[in-house]
């Protein structure tokens, strides 16, 4: 299976490194990988046997788990890339948020092969990113979706309202 | 925790039965179960400790799975009351999938209690269904979304192309 060589998520603070979706200190976690690609992003995973949604097919939860940590872990390449920094650096990168999520499955994505996300971000205010995203099982586009991803507000180690 | 009395997840088929978020053969997925409360859908779930966005709150990505079946067990709750059915009854329930999912995130939803989300749904023709939810952390509402849910097509039992 094709491997993301430098992750952001191998560059986040302890405290933002426990994300079921992909945090590396997540035991329990699907602990998503994310890149650069030239100028896109990627994620690559292969779905647990009981992600299914039918036998033989990938549980739409676990797409839209691997699109909203894709979007994240893209937002965060892209801010730390304009600030001048790569994954890798040593530099802790921003952490971002999801506010909004959007998914449209394409077609039944099957199961027993690596899923890949590619990602490709856009700016709209430097702590407010959309990635667009399409989800691929081998080379059949399964699936696309869109995350707006902000930078993580104070409220998150504070505690809620 | 509130239970949901009469499920729809309950009278699935058996080749149905098995998706990671809602199905009750699944013995490692959430066993989502999704009811009606009046005119309205429920369904009620308290995330594992490894659910964990930032310690102390929710996985976006478990807030999205939560949505994803509780808008295709409403669609099919919706659709077979139409057909002049309650979940209970013993009649197969038909069995919708997820064409598209959107959730936004409103603010950080707290881990150790119970979530509840909460459906309304709306016909668009008789297989093609709109559901629209809120999702509760206590009296704190911390997502909204849409589920545009349609039967399973027969690619999904037949293989995709």
């Amino acid at each position: 299976m094709e491997q993301v060589q430098h992750a952001i998520q191998d560059e986040y603070g302890e405290a933002f490194a426990h994300c079921y979706g992909c945090g590396r200190l997540n035991d329990n976690g699907l602990q998503l990988r994310t890149g650069w690609d030239g100028d896109g992003t990627v994620t690559v995973y292969e779905p647990r046997t009981e992600h299914t949604a039918i036998p033989g097919f990938v549980y739409g939860g676990l797409i839209a788990s691997l699109v909203d940590c894709h979007g994240t872990g893209s937002a965060s390449l892209a801010l730390h890339r304009k600030n001048g920094f790569e994954p890798g650096s040593g530099e802790e990168p921003p952490r971002f948020v999801t506010a909004s999520l959007h998914v449209d499955y394409l077609r039944p994505t099957p199961q027993g092969v690596p899923l890949k996300a590619i990602g490709r971000t856009e700016e709209i205010h430097p702590k407010k990113w959309d990635v667009h995203i399409e989800v691929f099982a081998g080379e059949t586009k399964c699936a696309t979706g869109k995350v707006t991803a902000v930078v993580m507000p104070n409220t998150f180690l504070k505690g809620s309202e």
